[in-house]
């Protein structure tokens, strides 16, 4: 398993030309989706979601209007949204205590504590730190995705070079509380990209961890 | 590998009770960080690094002035910070050129419009933005190394309850350019963890994922 996970995370890289619309089947799609739906995230609040954008044309709206005309946006097989949730609020940490509470049989007043400290902790913020909070979270599950997409053999492109309000725009992401962060895509690596031979390029690993 | 991935992230939690000072074989130690250092991050900046805190007395500074005495922090084999860079300037974009340059064996003159075009859209942000962009990337790292070591077996710990200002000063952090965002033990379950067994608590597959 080491040496798959190393091979896979050399083999993958920021896709520009996929074979356009050949799809990821359905299978090997929800396990990707399911490592970001598993992932940690702080107090287990899942801050985030994903927006599956299956419509052609919005996928053109998407590429013209809000994405610099990115190829990948229309050609690759499928295109997501990862967005963060704006309703970080009462009632939303609420209803994640009565997920708490339903999942695991527990009754709600034994949570009385668990409901406060996240309530103190989080609700005290500005929106502007729990808007940086939330996308932190949301980013460990693109991390597990784009992880899991190497280790099944898909291409992936995550982008943040597109405009994030006229994506929201597009989408109607307001009206569901949610602001998109990233996209990306999934498909299958087309020839002539540059980056699918090219070293890749990182720090040393001196240069990345320090030993005290 | 689907079947795998899916049971490995089920498996994990975040885990409370560790054997004390089992430590992780330094090569599973390193495909977990590895998985981090060659994660995917926008224009492949990586704005981040990670701290191995091997010192016990540092380890038992950091849980009783910083950690509010949660026991992982010194009971797990390992344990990490990972902090983002605050040296978000042109210097640090320069260097990552020369890397470019080096790794590619390309000419610093054909990278000129990267260069300016990454100086335009990350230099012009508020130290406020670029800190939030920074730890965005470096938590899709964080995502890669959790699902790295649920797929080897290693139990992980990601803390964000703890006070980074106190880490970072213990640490010497901020004369390195660094400024602490999570930590994250690893090492081998205990007995008597509560949630080793209790069910996963996530939003439902349709609340995780709009389709449009």
């Amino acid at each position: 398993m080491h040496n798959t996970i190393k091979q896979q995370m050399l083999w993958r890289y920021a896709t520009k030309v996929f074979i356009p619309g050949k799809q990821v089947p359905k299978e090997t799609r929800d396990a990707i989706t399911e490592a970001g739906r598993m992932a940690p995230t702080a107090y287990g609040l899942q801050a985030f979601a994903l927006v599956h954008v299956t419509d052609p044309a919005l996928r053109k709206k998407i590429k013209t209007e809000a994405g610099y005309s990115q190829s990948q946006i229309t050609d690759a097989g499928d295109l997501f949204v990862i967005a963060r949730r704006t309703d970080i609020n009462d009632a939303f940490i609420d209803a994640y205590i009565t997920n708490v509470s339903q999942t695991r049989g527990a009754d709600e007043a034994s949570l009385e504590g668990f409901r406060g400290m996240m309530k103190g902790d989080i609700l005290s913020r500005s929106e502007e730190a729990k808007a940086t909070w939330a996308g932190r979270q949301a980013y460990i599950a693109l991390g597990a995705m784009l992880e899991t997409a190497a280790l099944l053999e898909v291409d992936a492109c995550p982008m943040e070079g597109f405009n994030p309000a006229k994506v929201d725009e597009l989408l109607g992401l307001s009206e569901k509380n949610l602001s998109s962060l990233g996209l990306f895509a999934l498909g299958y690596r087309g020839e002539g990209d540059y980056y699918a031979t090219a070293p890749k390029v990182r720090v040393s690993k001196e240069h990345f961890i320090l030993t005290y």
